[in-house]
């Protein structure tokens, strides 16, 4: 069961128990070397810093889809985090001085547990199924439902801003 | 059913006819001034050329998460691709030289049809649930699955390339 910290808030119904508006599948994994929480970096600053890339195996079906992925430099990779809680709509990150909306953190807990992650490609094998990059923030196994190509025209916003909360 | 332009290719099984590994919910719906693919700006460039605002709205259910988001000058949306075709893993884009493999492109067509959308946050109505964008790129009434505050630091890389393909 979900841990509630002072201030946060649960939604009516979980996510987890509403119909289906619609389903993913998952087309890879993630091969890290975080196995436990505690040890799991919780971005992808932190994730770099310790310097240890990271893998992605894409199942054997959906390797065709790789090709001409090695002309890009960096990509958002989505991932499932099938471990999180969905019903957290207000939450007290451990370091934040009060609690935010789900919408406004990058939480792995959230409705629809999607996980946005910016990683440099350094390595892909396309038979294989194997991109690897240089970090990532999740735990090893966790589930990728899609690879884009990262354009720096479109993707990039060096001067965007988020305003220090009192 | 799917149109093959020449080099295309399709996956065996269409993961729209899969069993599910997880469910989204709609958490909300563009309002853009898109109604048809052909006037459909095809990226976030072409929809900022355009110069016209647009809006999510977020159900009411869910507006609580949205506290705290003021503070983000940009935003990750993420949104469900539902009008597109899942099962094409090689693409040959309209303009493009040849067939790519689908991560290598930003196509709305994917075996999870989830859309990335960098956009500025130009207002903000939480009660209401109305986010107001910059611009969008996607058709009016396109479902939302996630809002993801822009972080500089991790999501933005002014230096990342994209090969020319020959």
């Amino acid at each position: 069961m979900t841990e509630k910290r002072e201030g946060e808030e649960q939604l009516a119904t979980d996510p987890a128990d509403l119909p289906p508006d619609g389903h993913v599948i998952f087309i890879g994994r993630v091969r890290s070397p975080w196995t436990s929480r505690e040890e799991c970096p919780r971005n992808m600053a932190q994730a770099r810093e310790r310097g240890i890339p990271a893998t992605v195996e894409v199942a054997s079906e959906y390797r065709r889809g790789l090709a001409g992925l090695e002309g890009a430099s960096h990509l958002a990779i989505l991932t499932w985090l099938d471990r999180s809680a969905r019903n957290l709509i207000v939450q007290k990150p451990r370091h934040a001085p009060r609690p935010k909306g789900v919408f406004a953190l990058r939480s792995p807990a959230r409705p629809n547990p999607v996980g946005l992650h910016i990683a440099r490609l350094t390595g892909l094998d396309i038979e294989a199924g194997i991109l690897t990059l240089d970090a990532i923030d999740v735990l090893d196994g966790t589930p990728v439902i899609d690879i884009k190509p990262y354009y720096a025209s479109t993707d990039s916003v060096p001067e965007a801003t988020i305003a220090k909360s009192e």
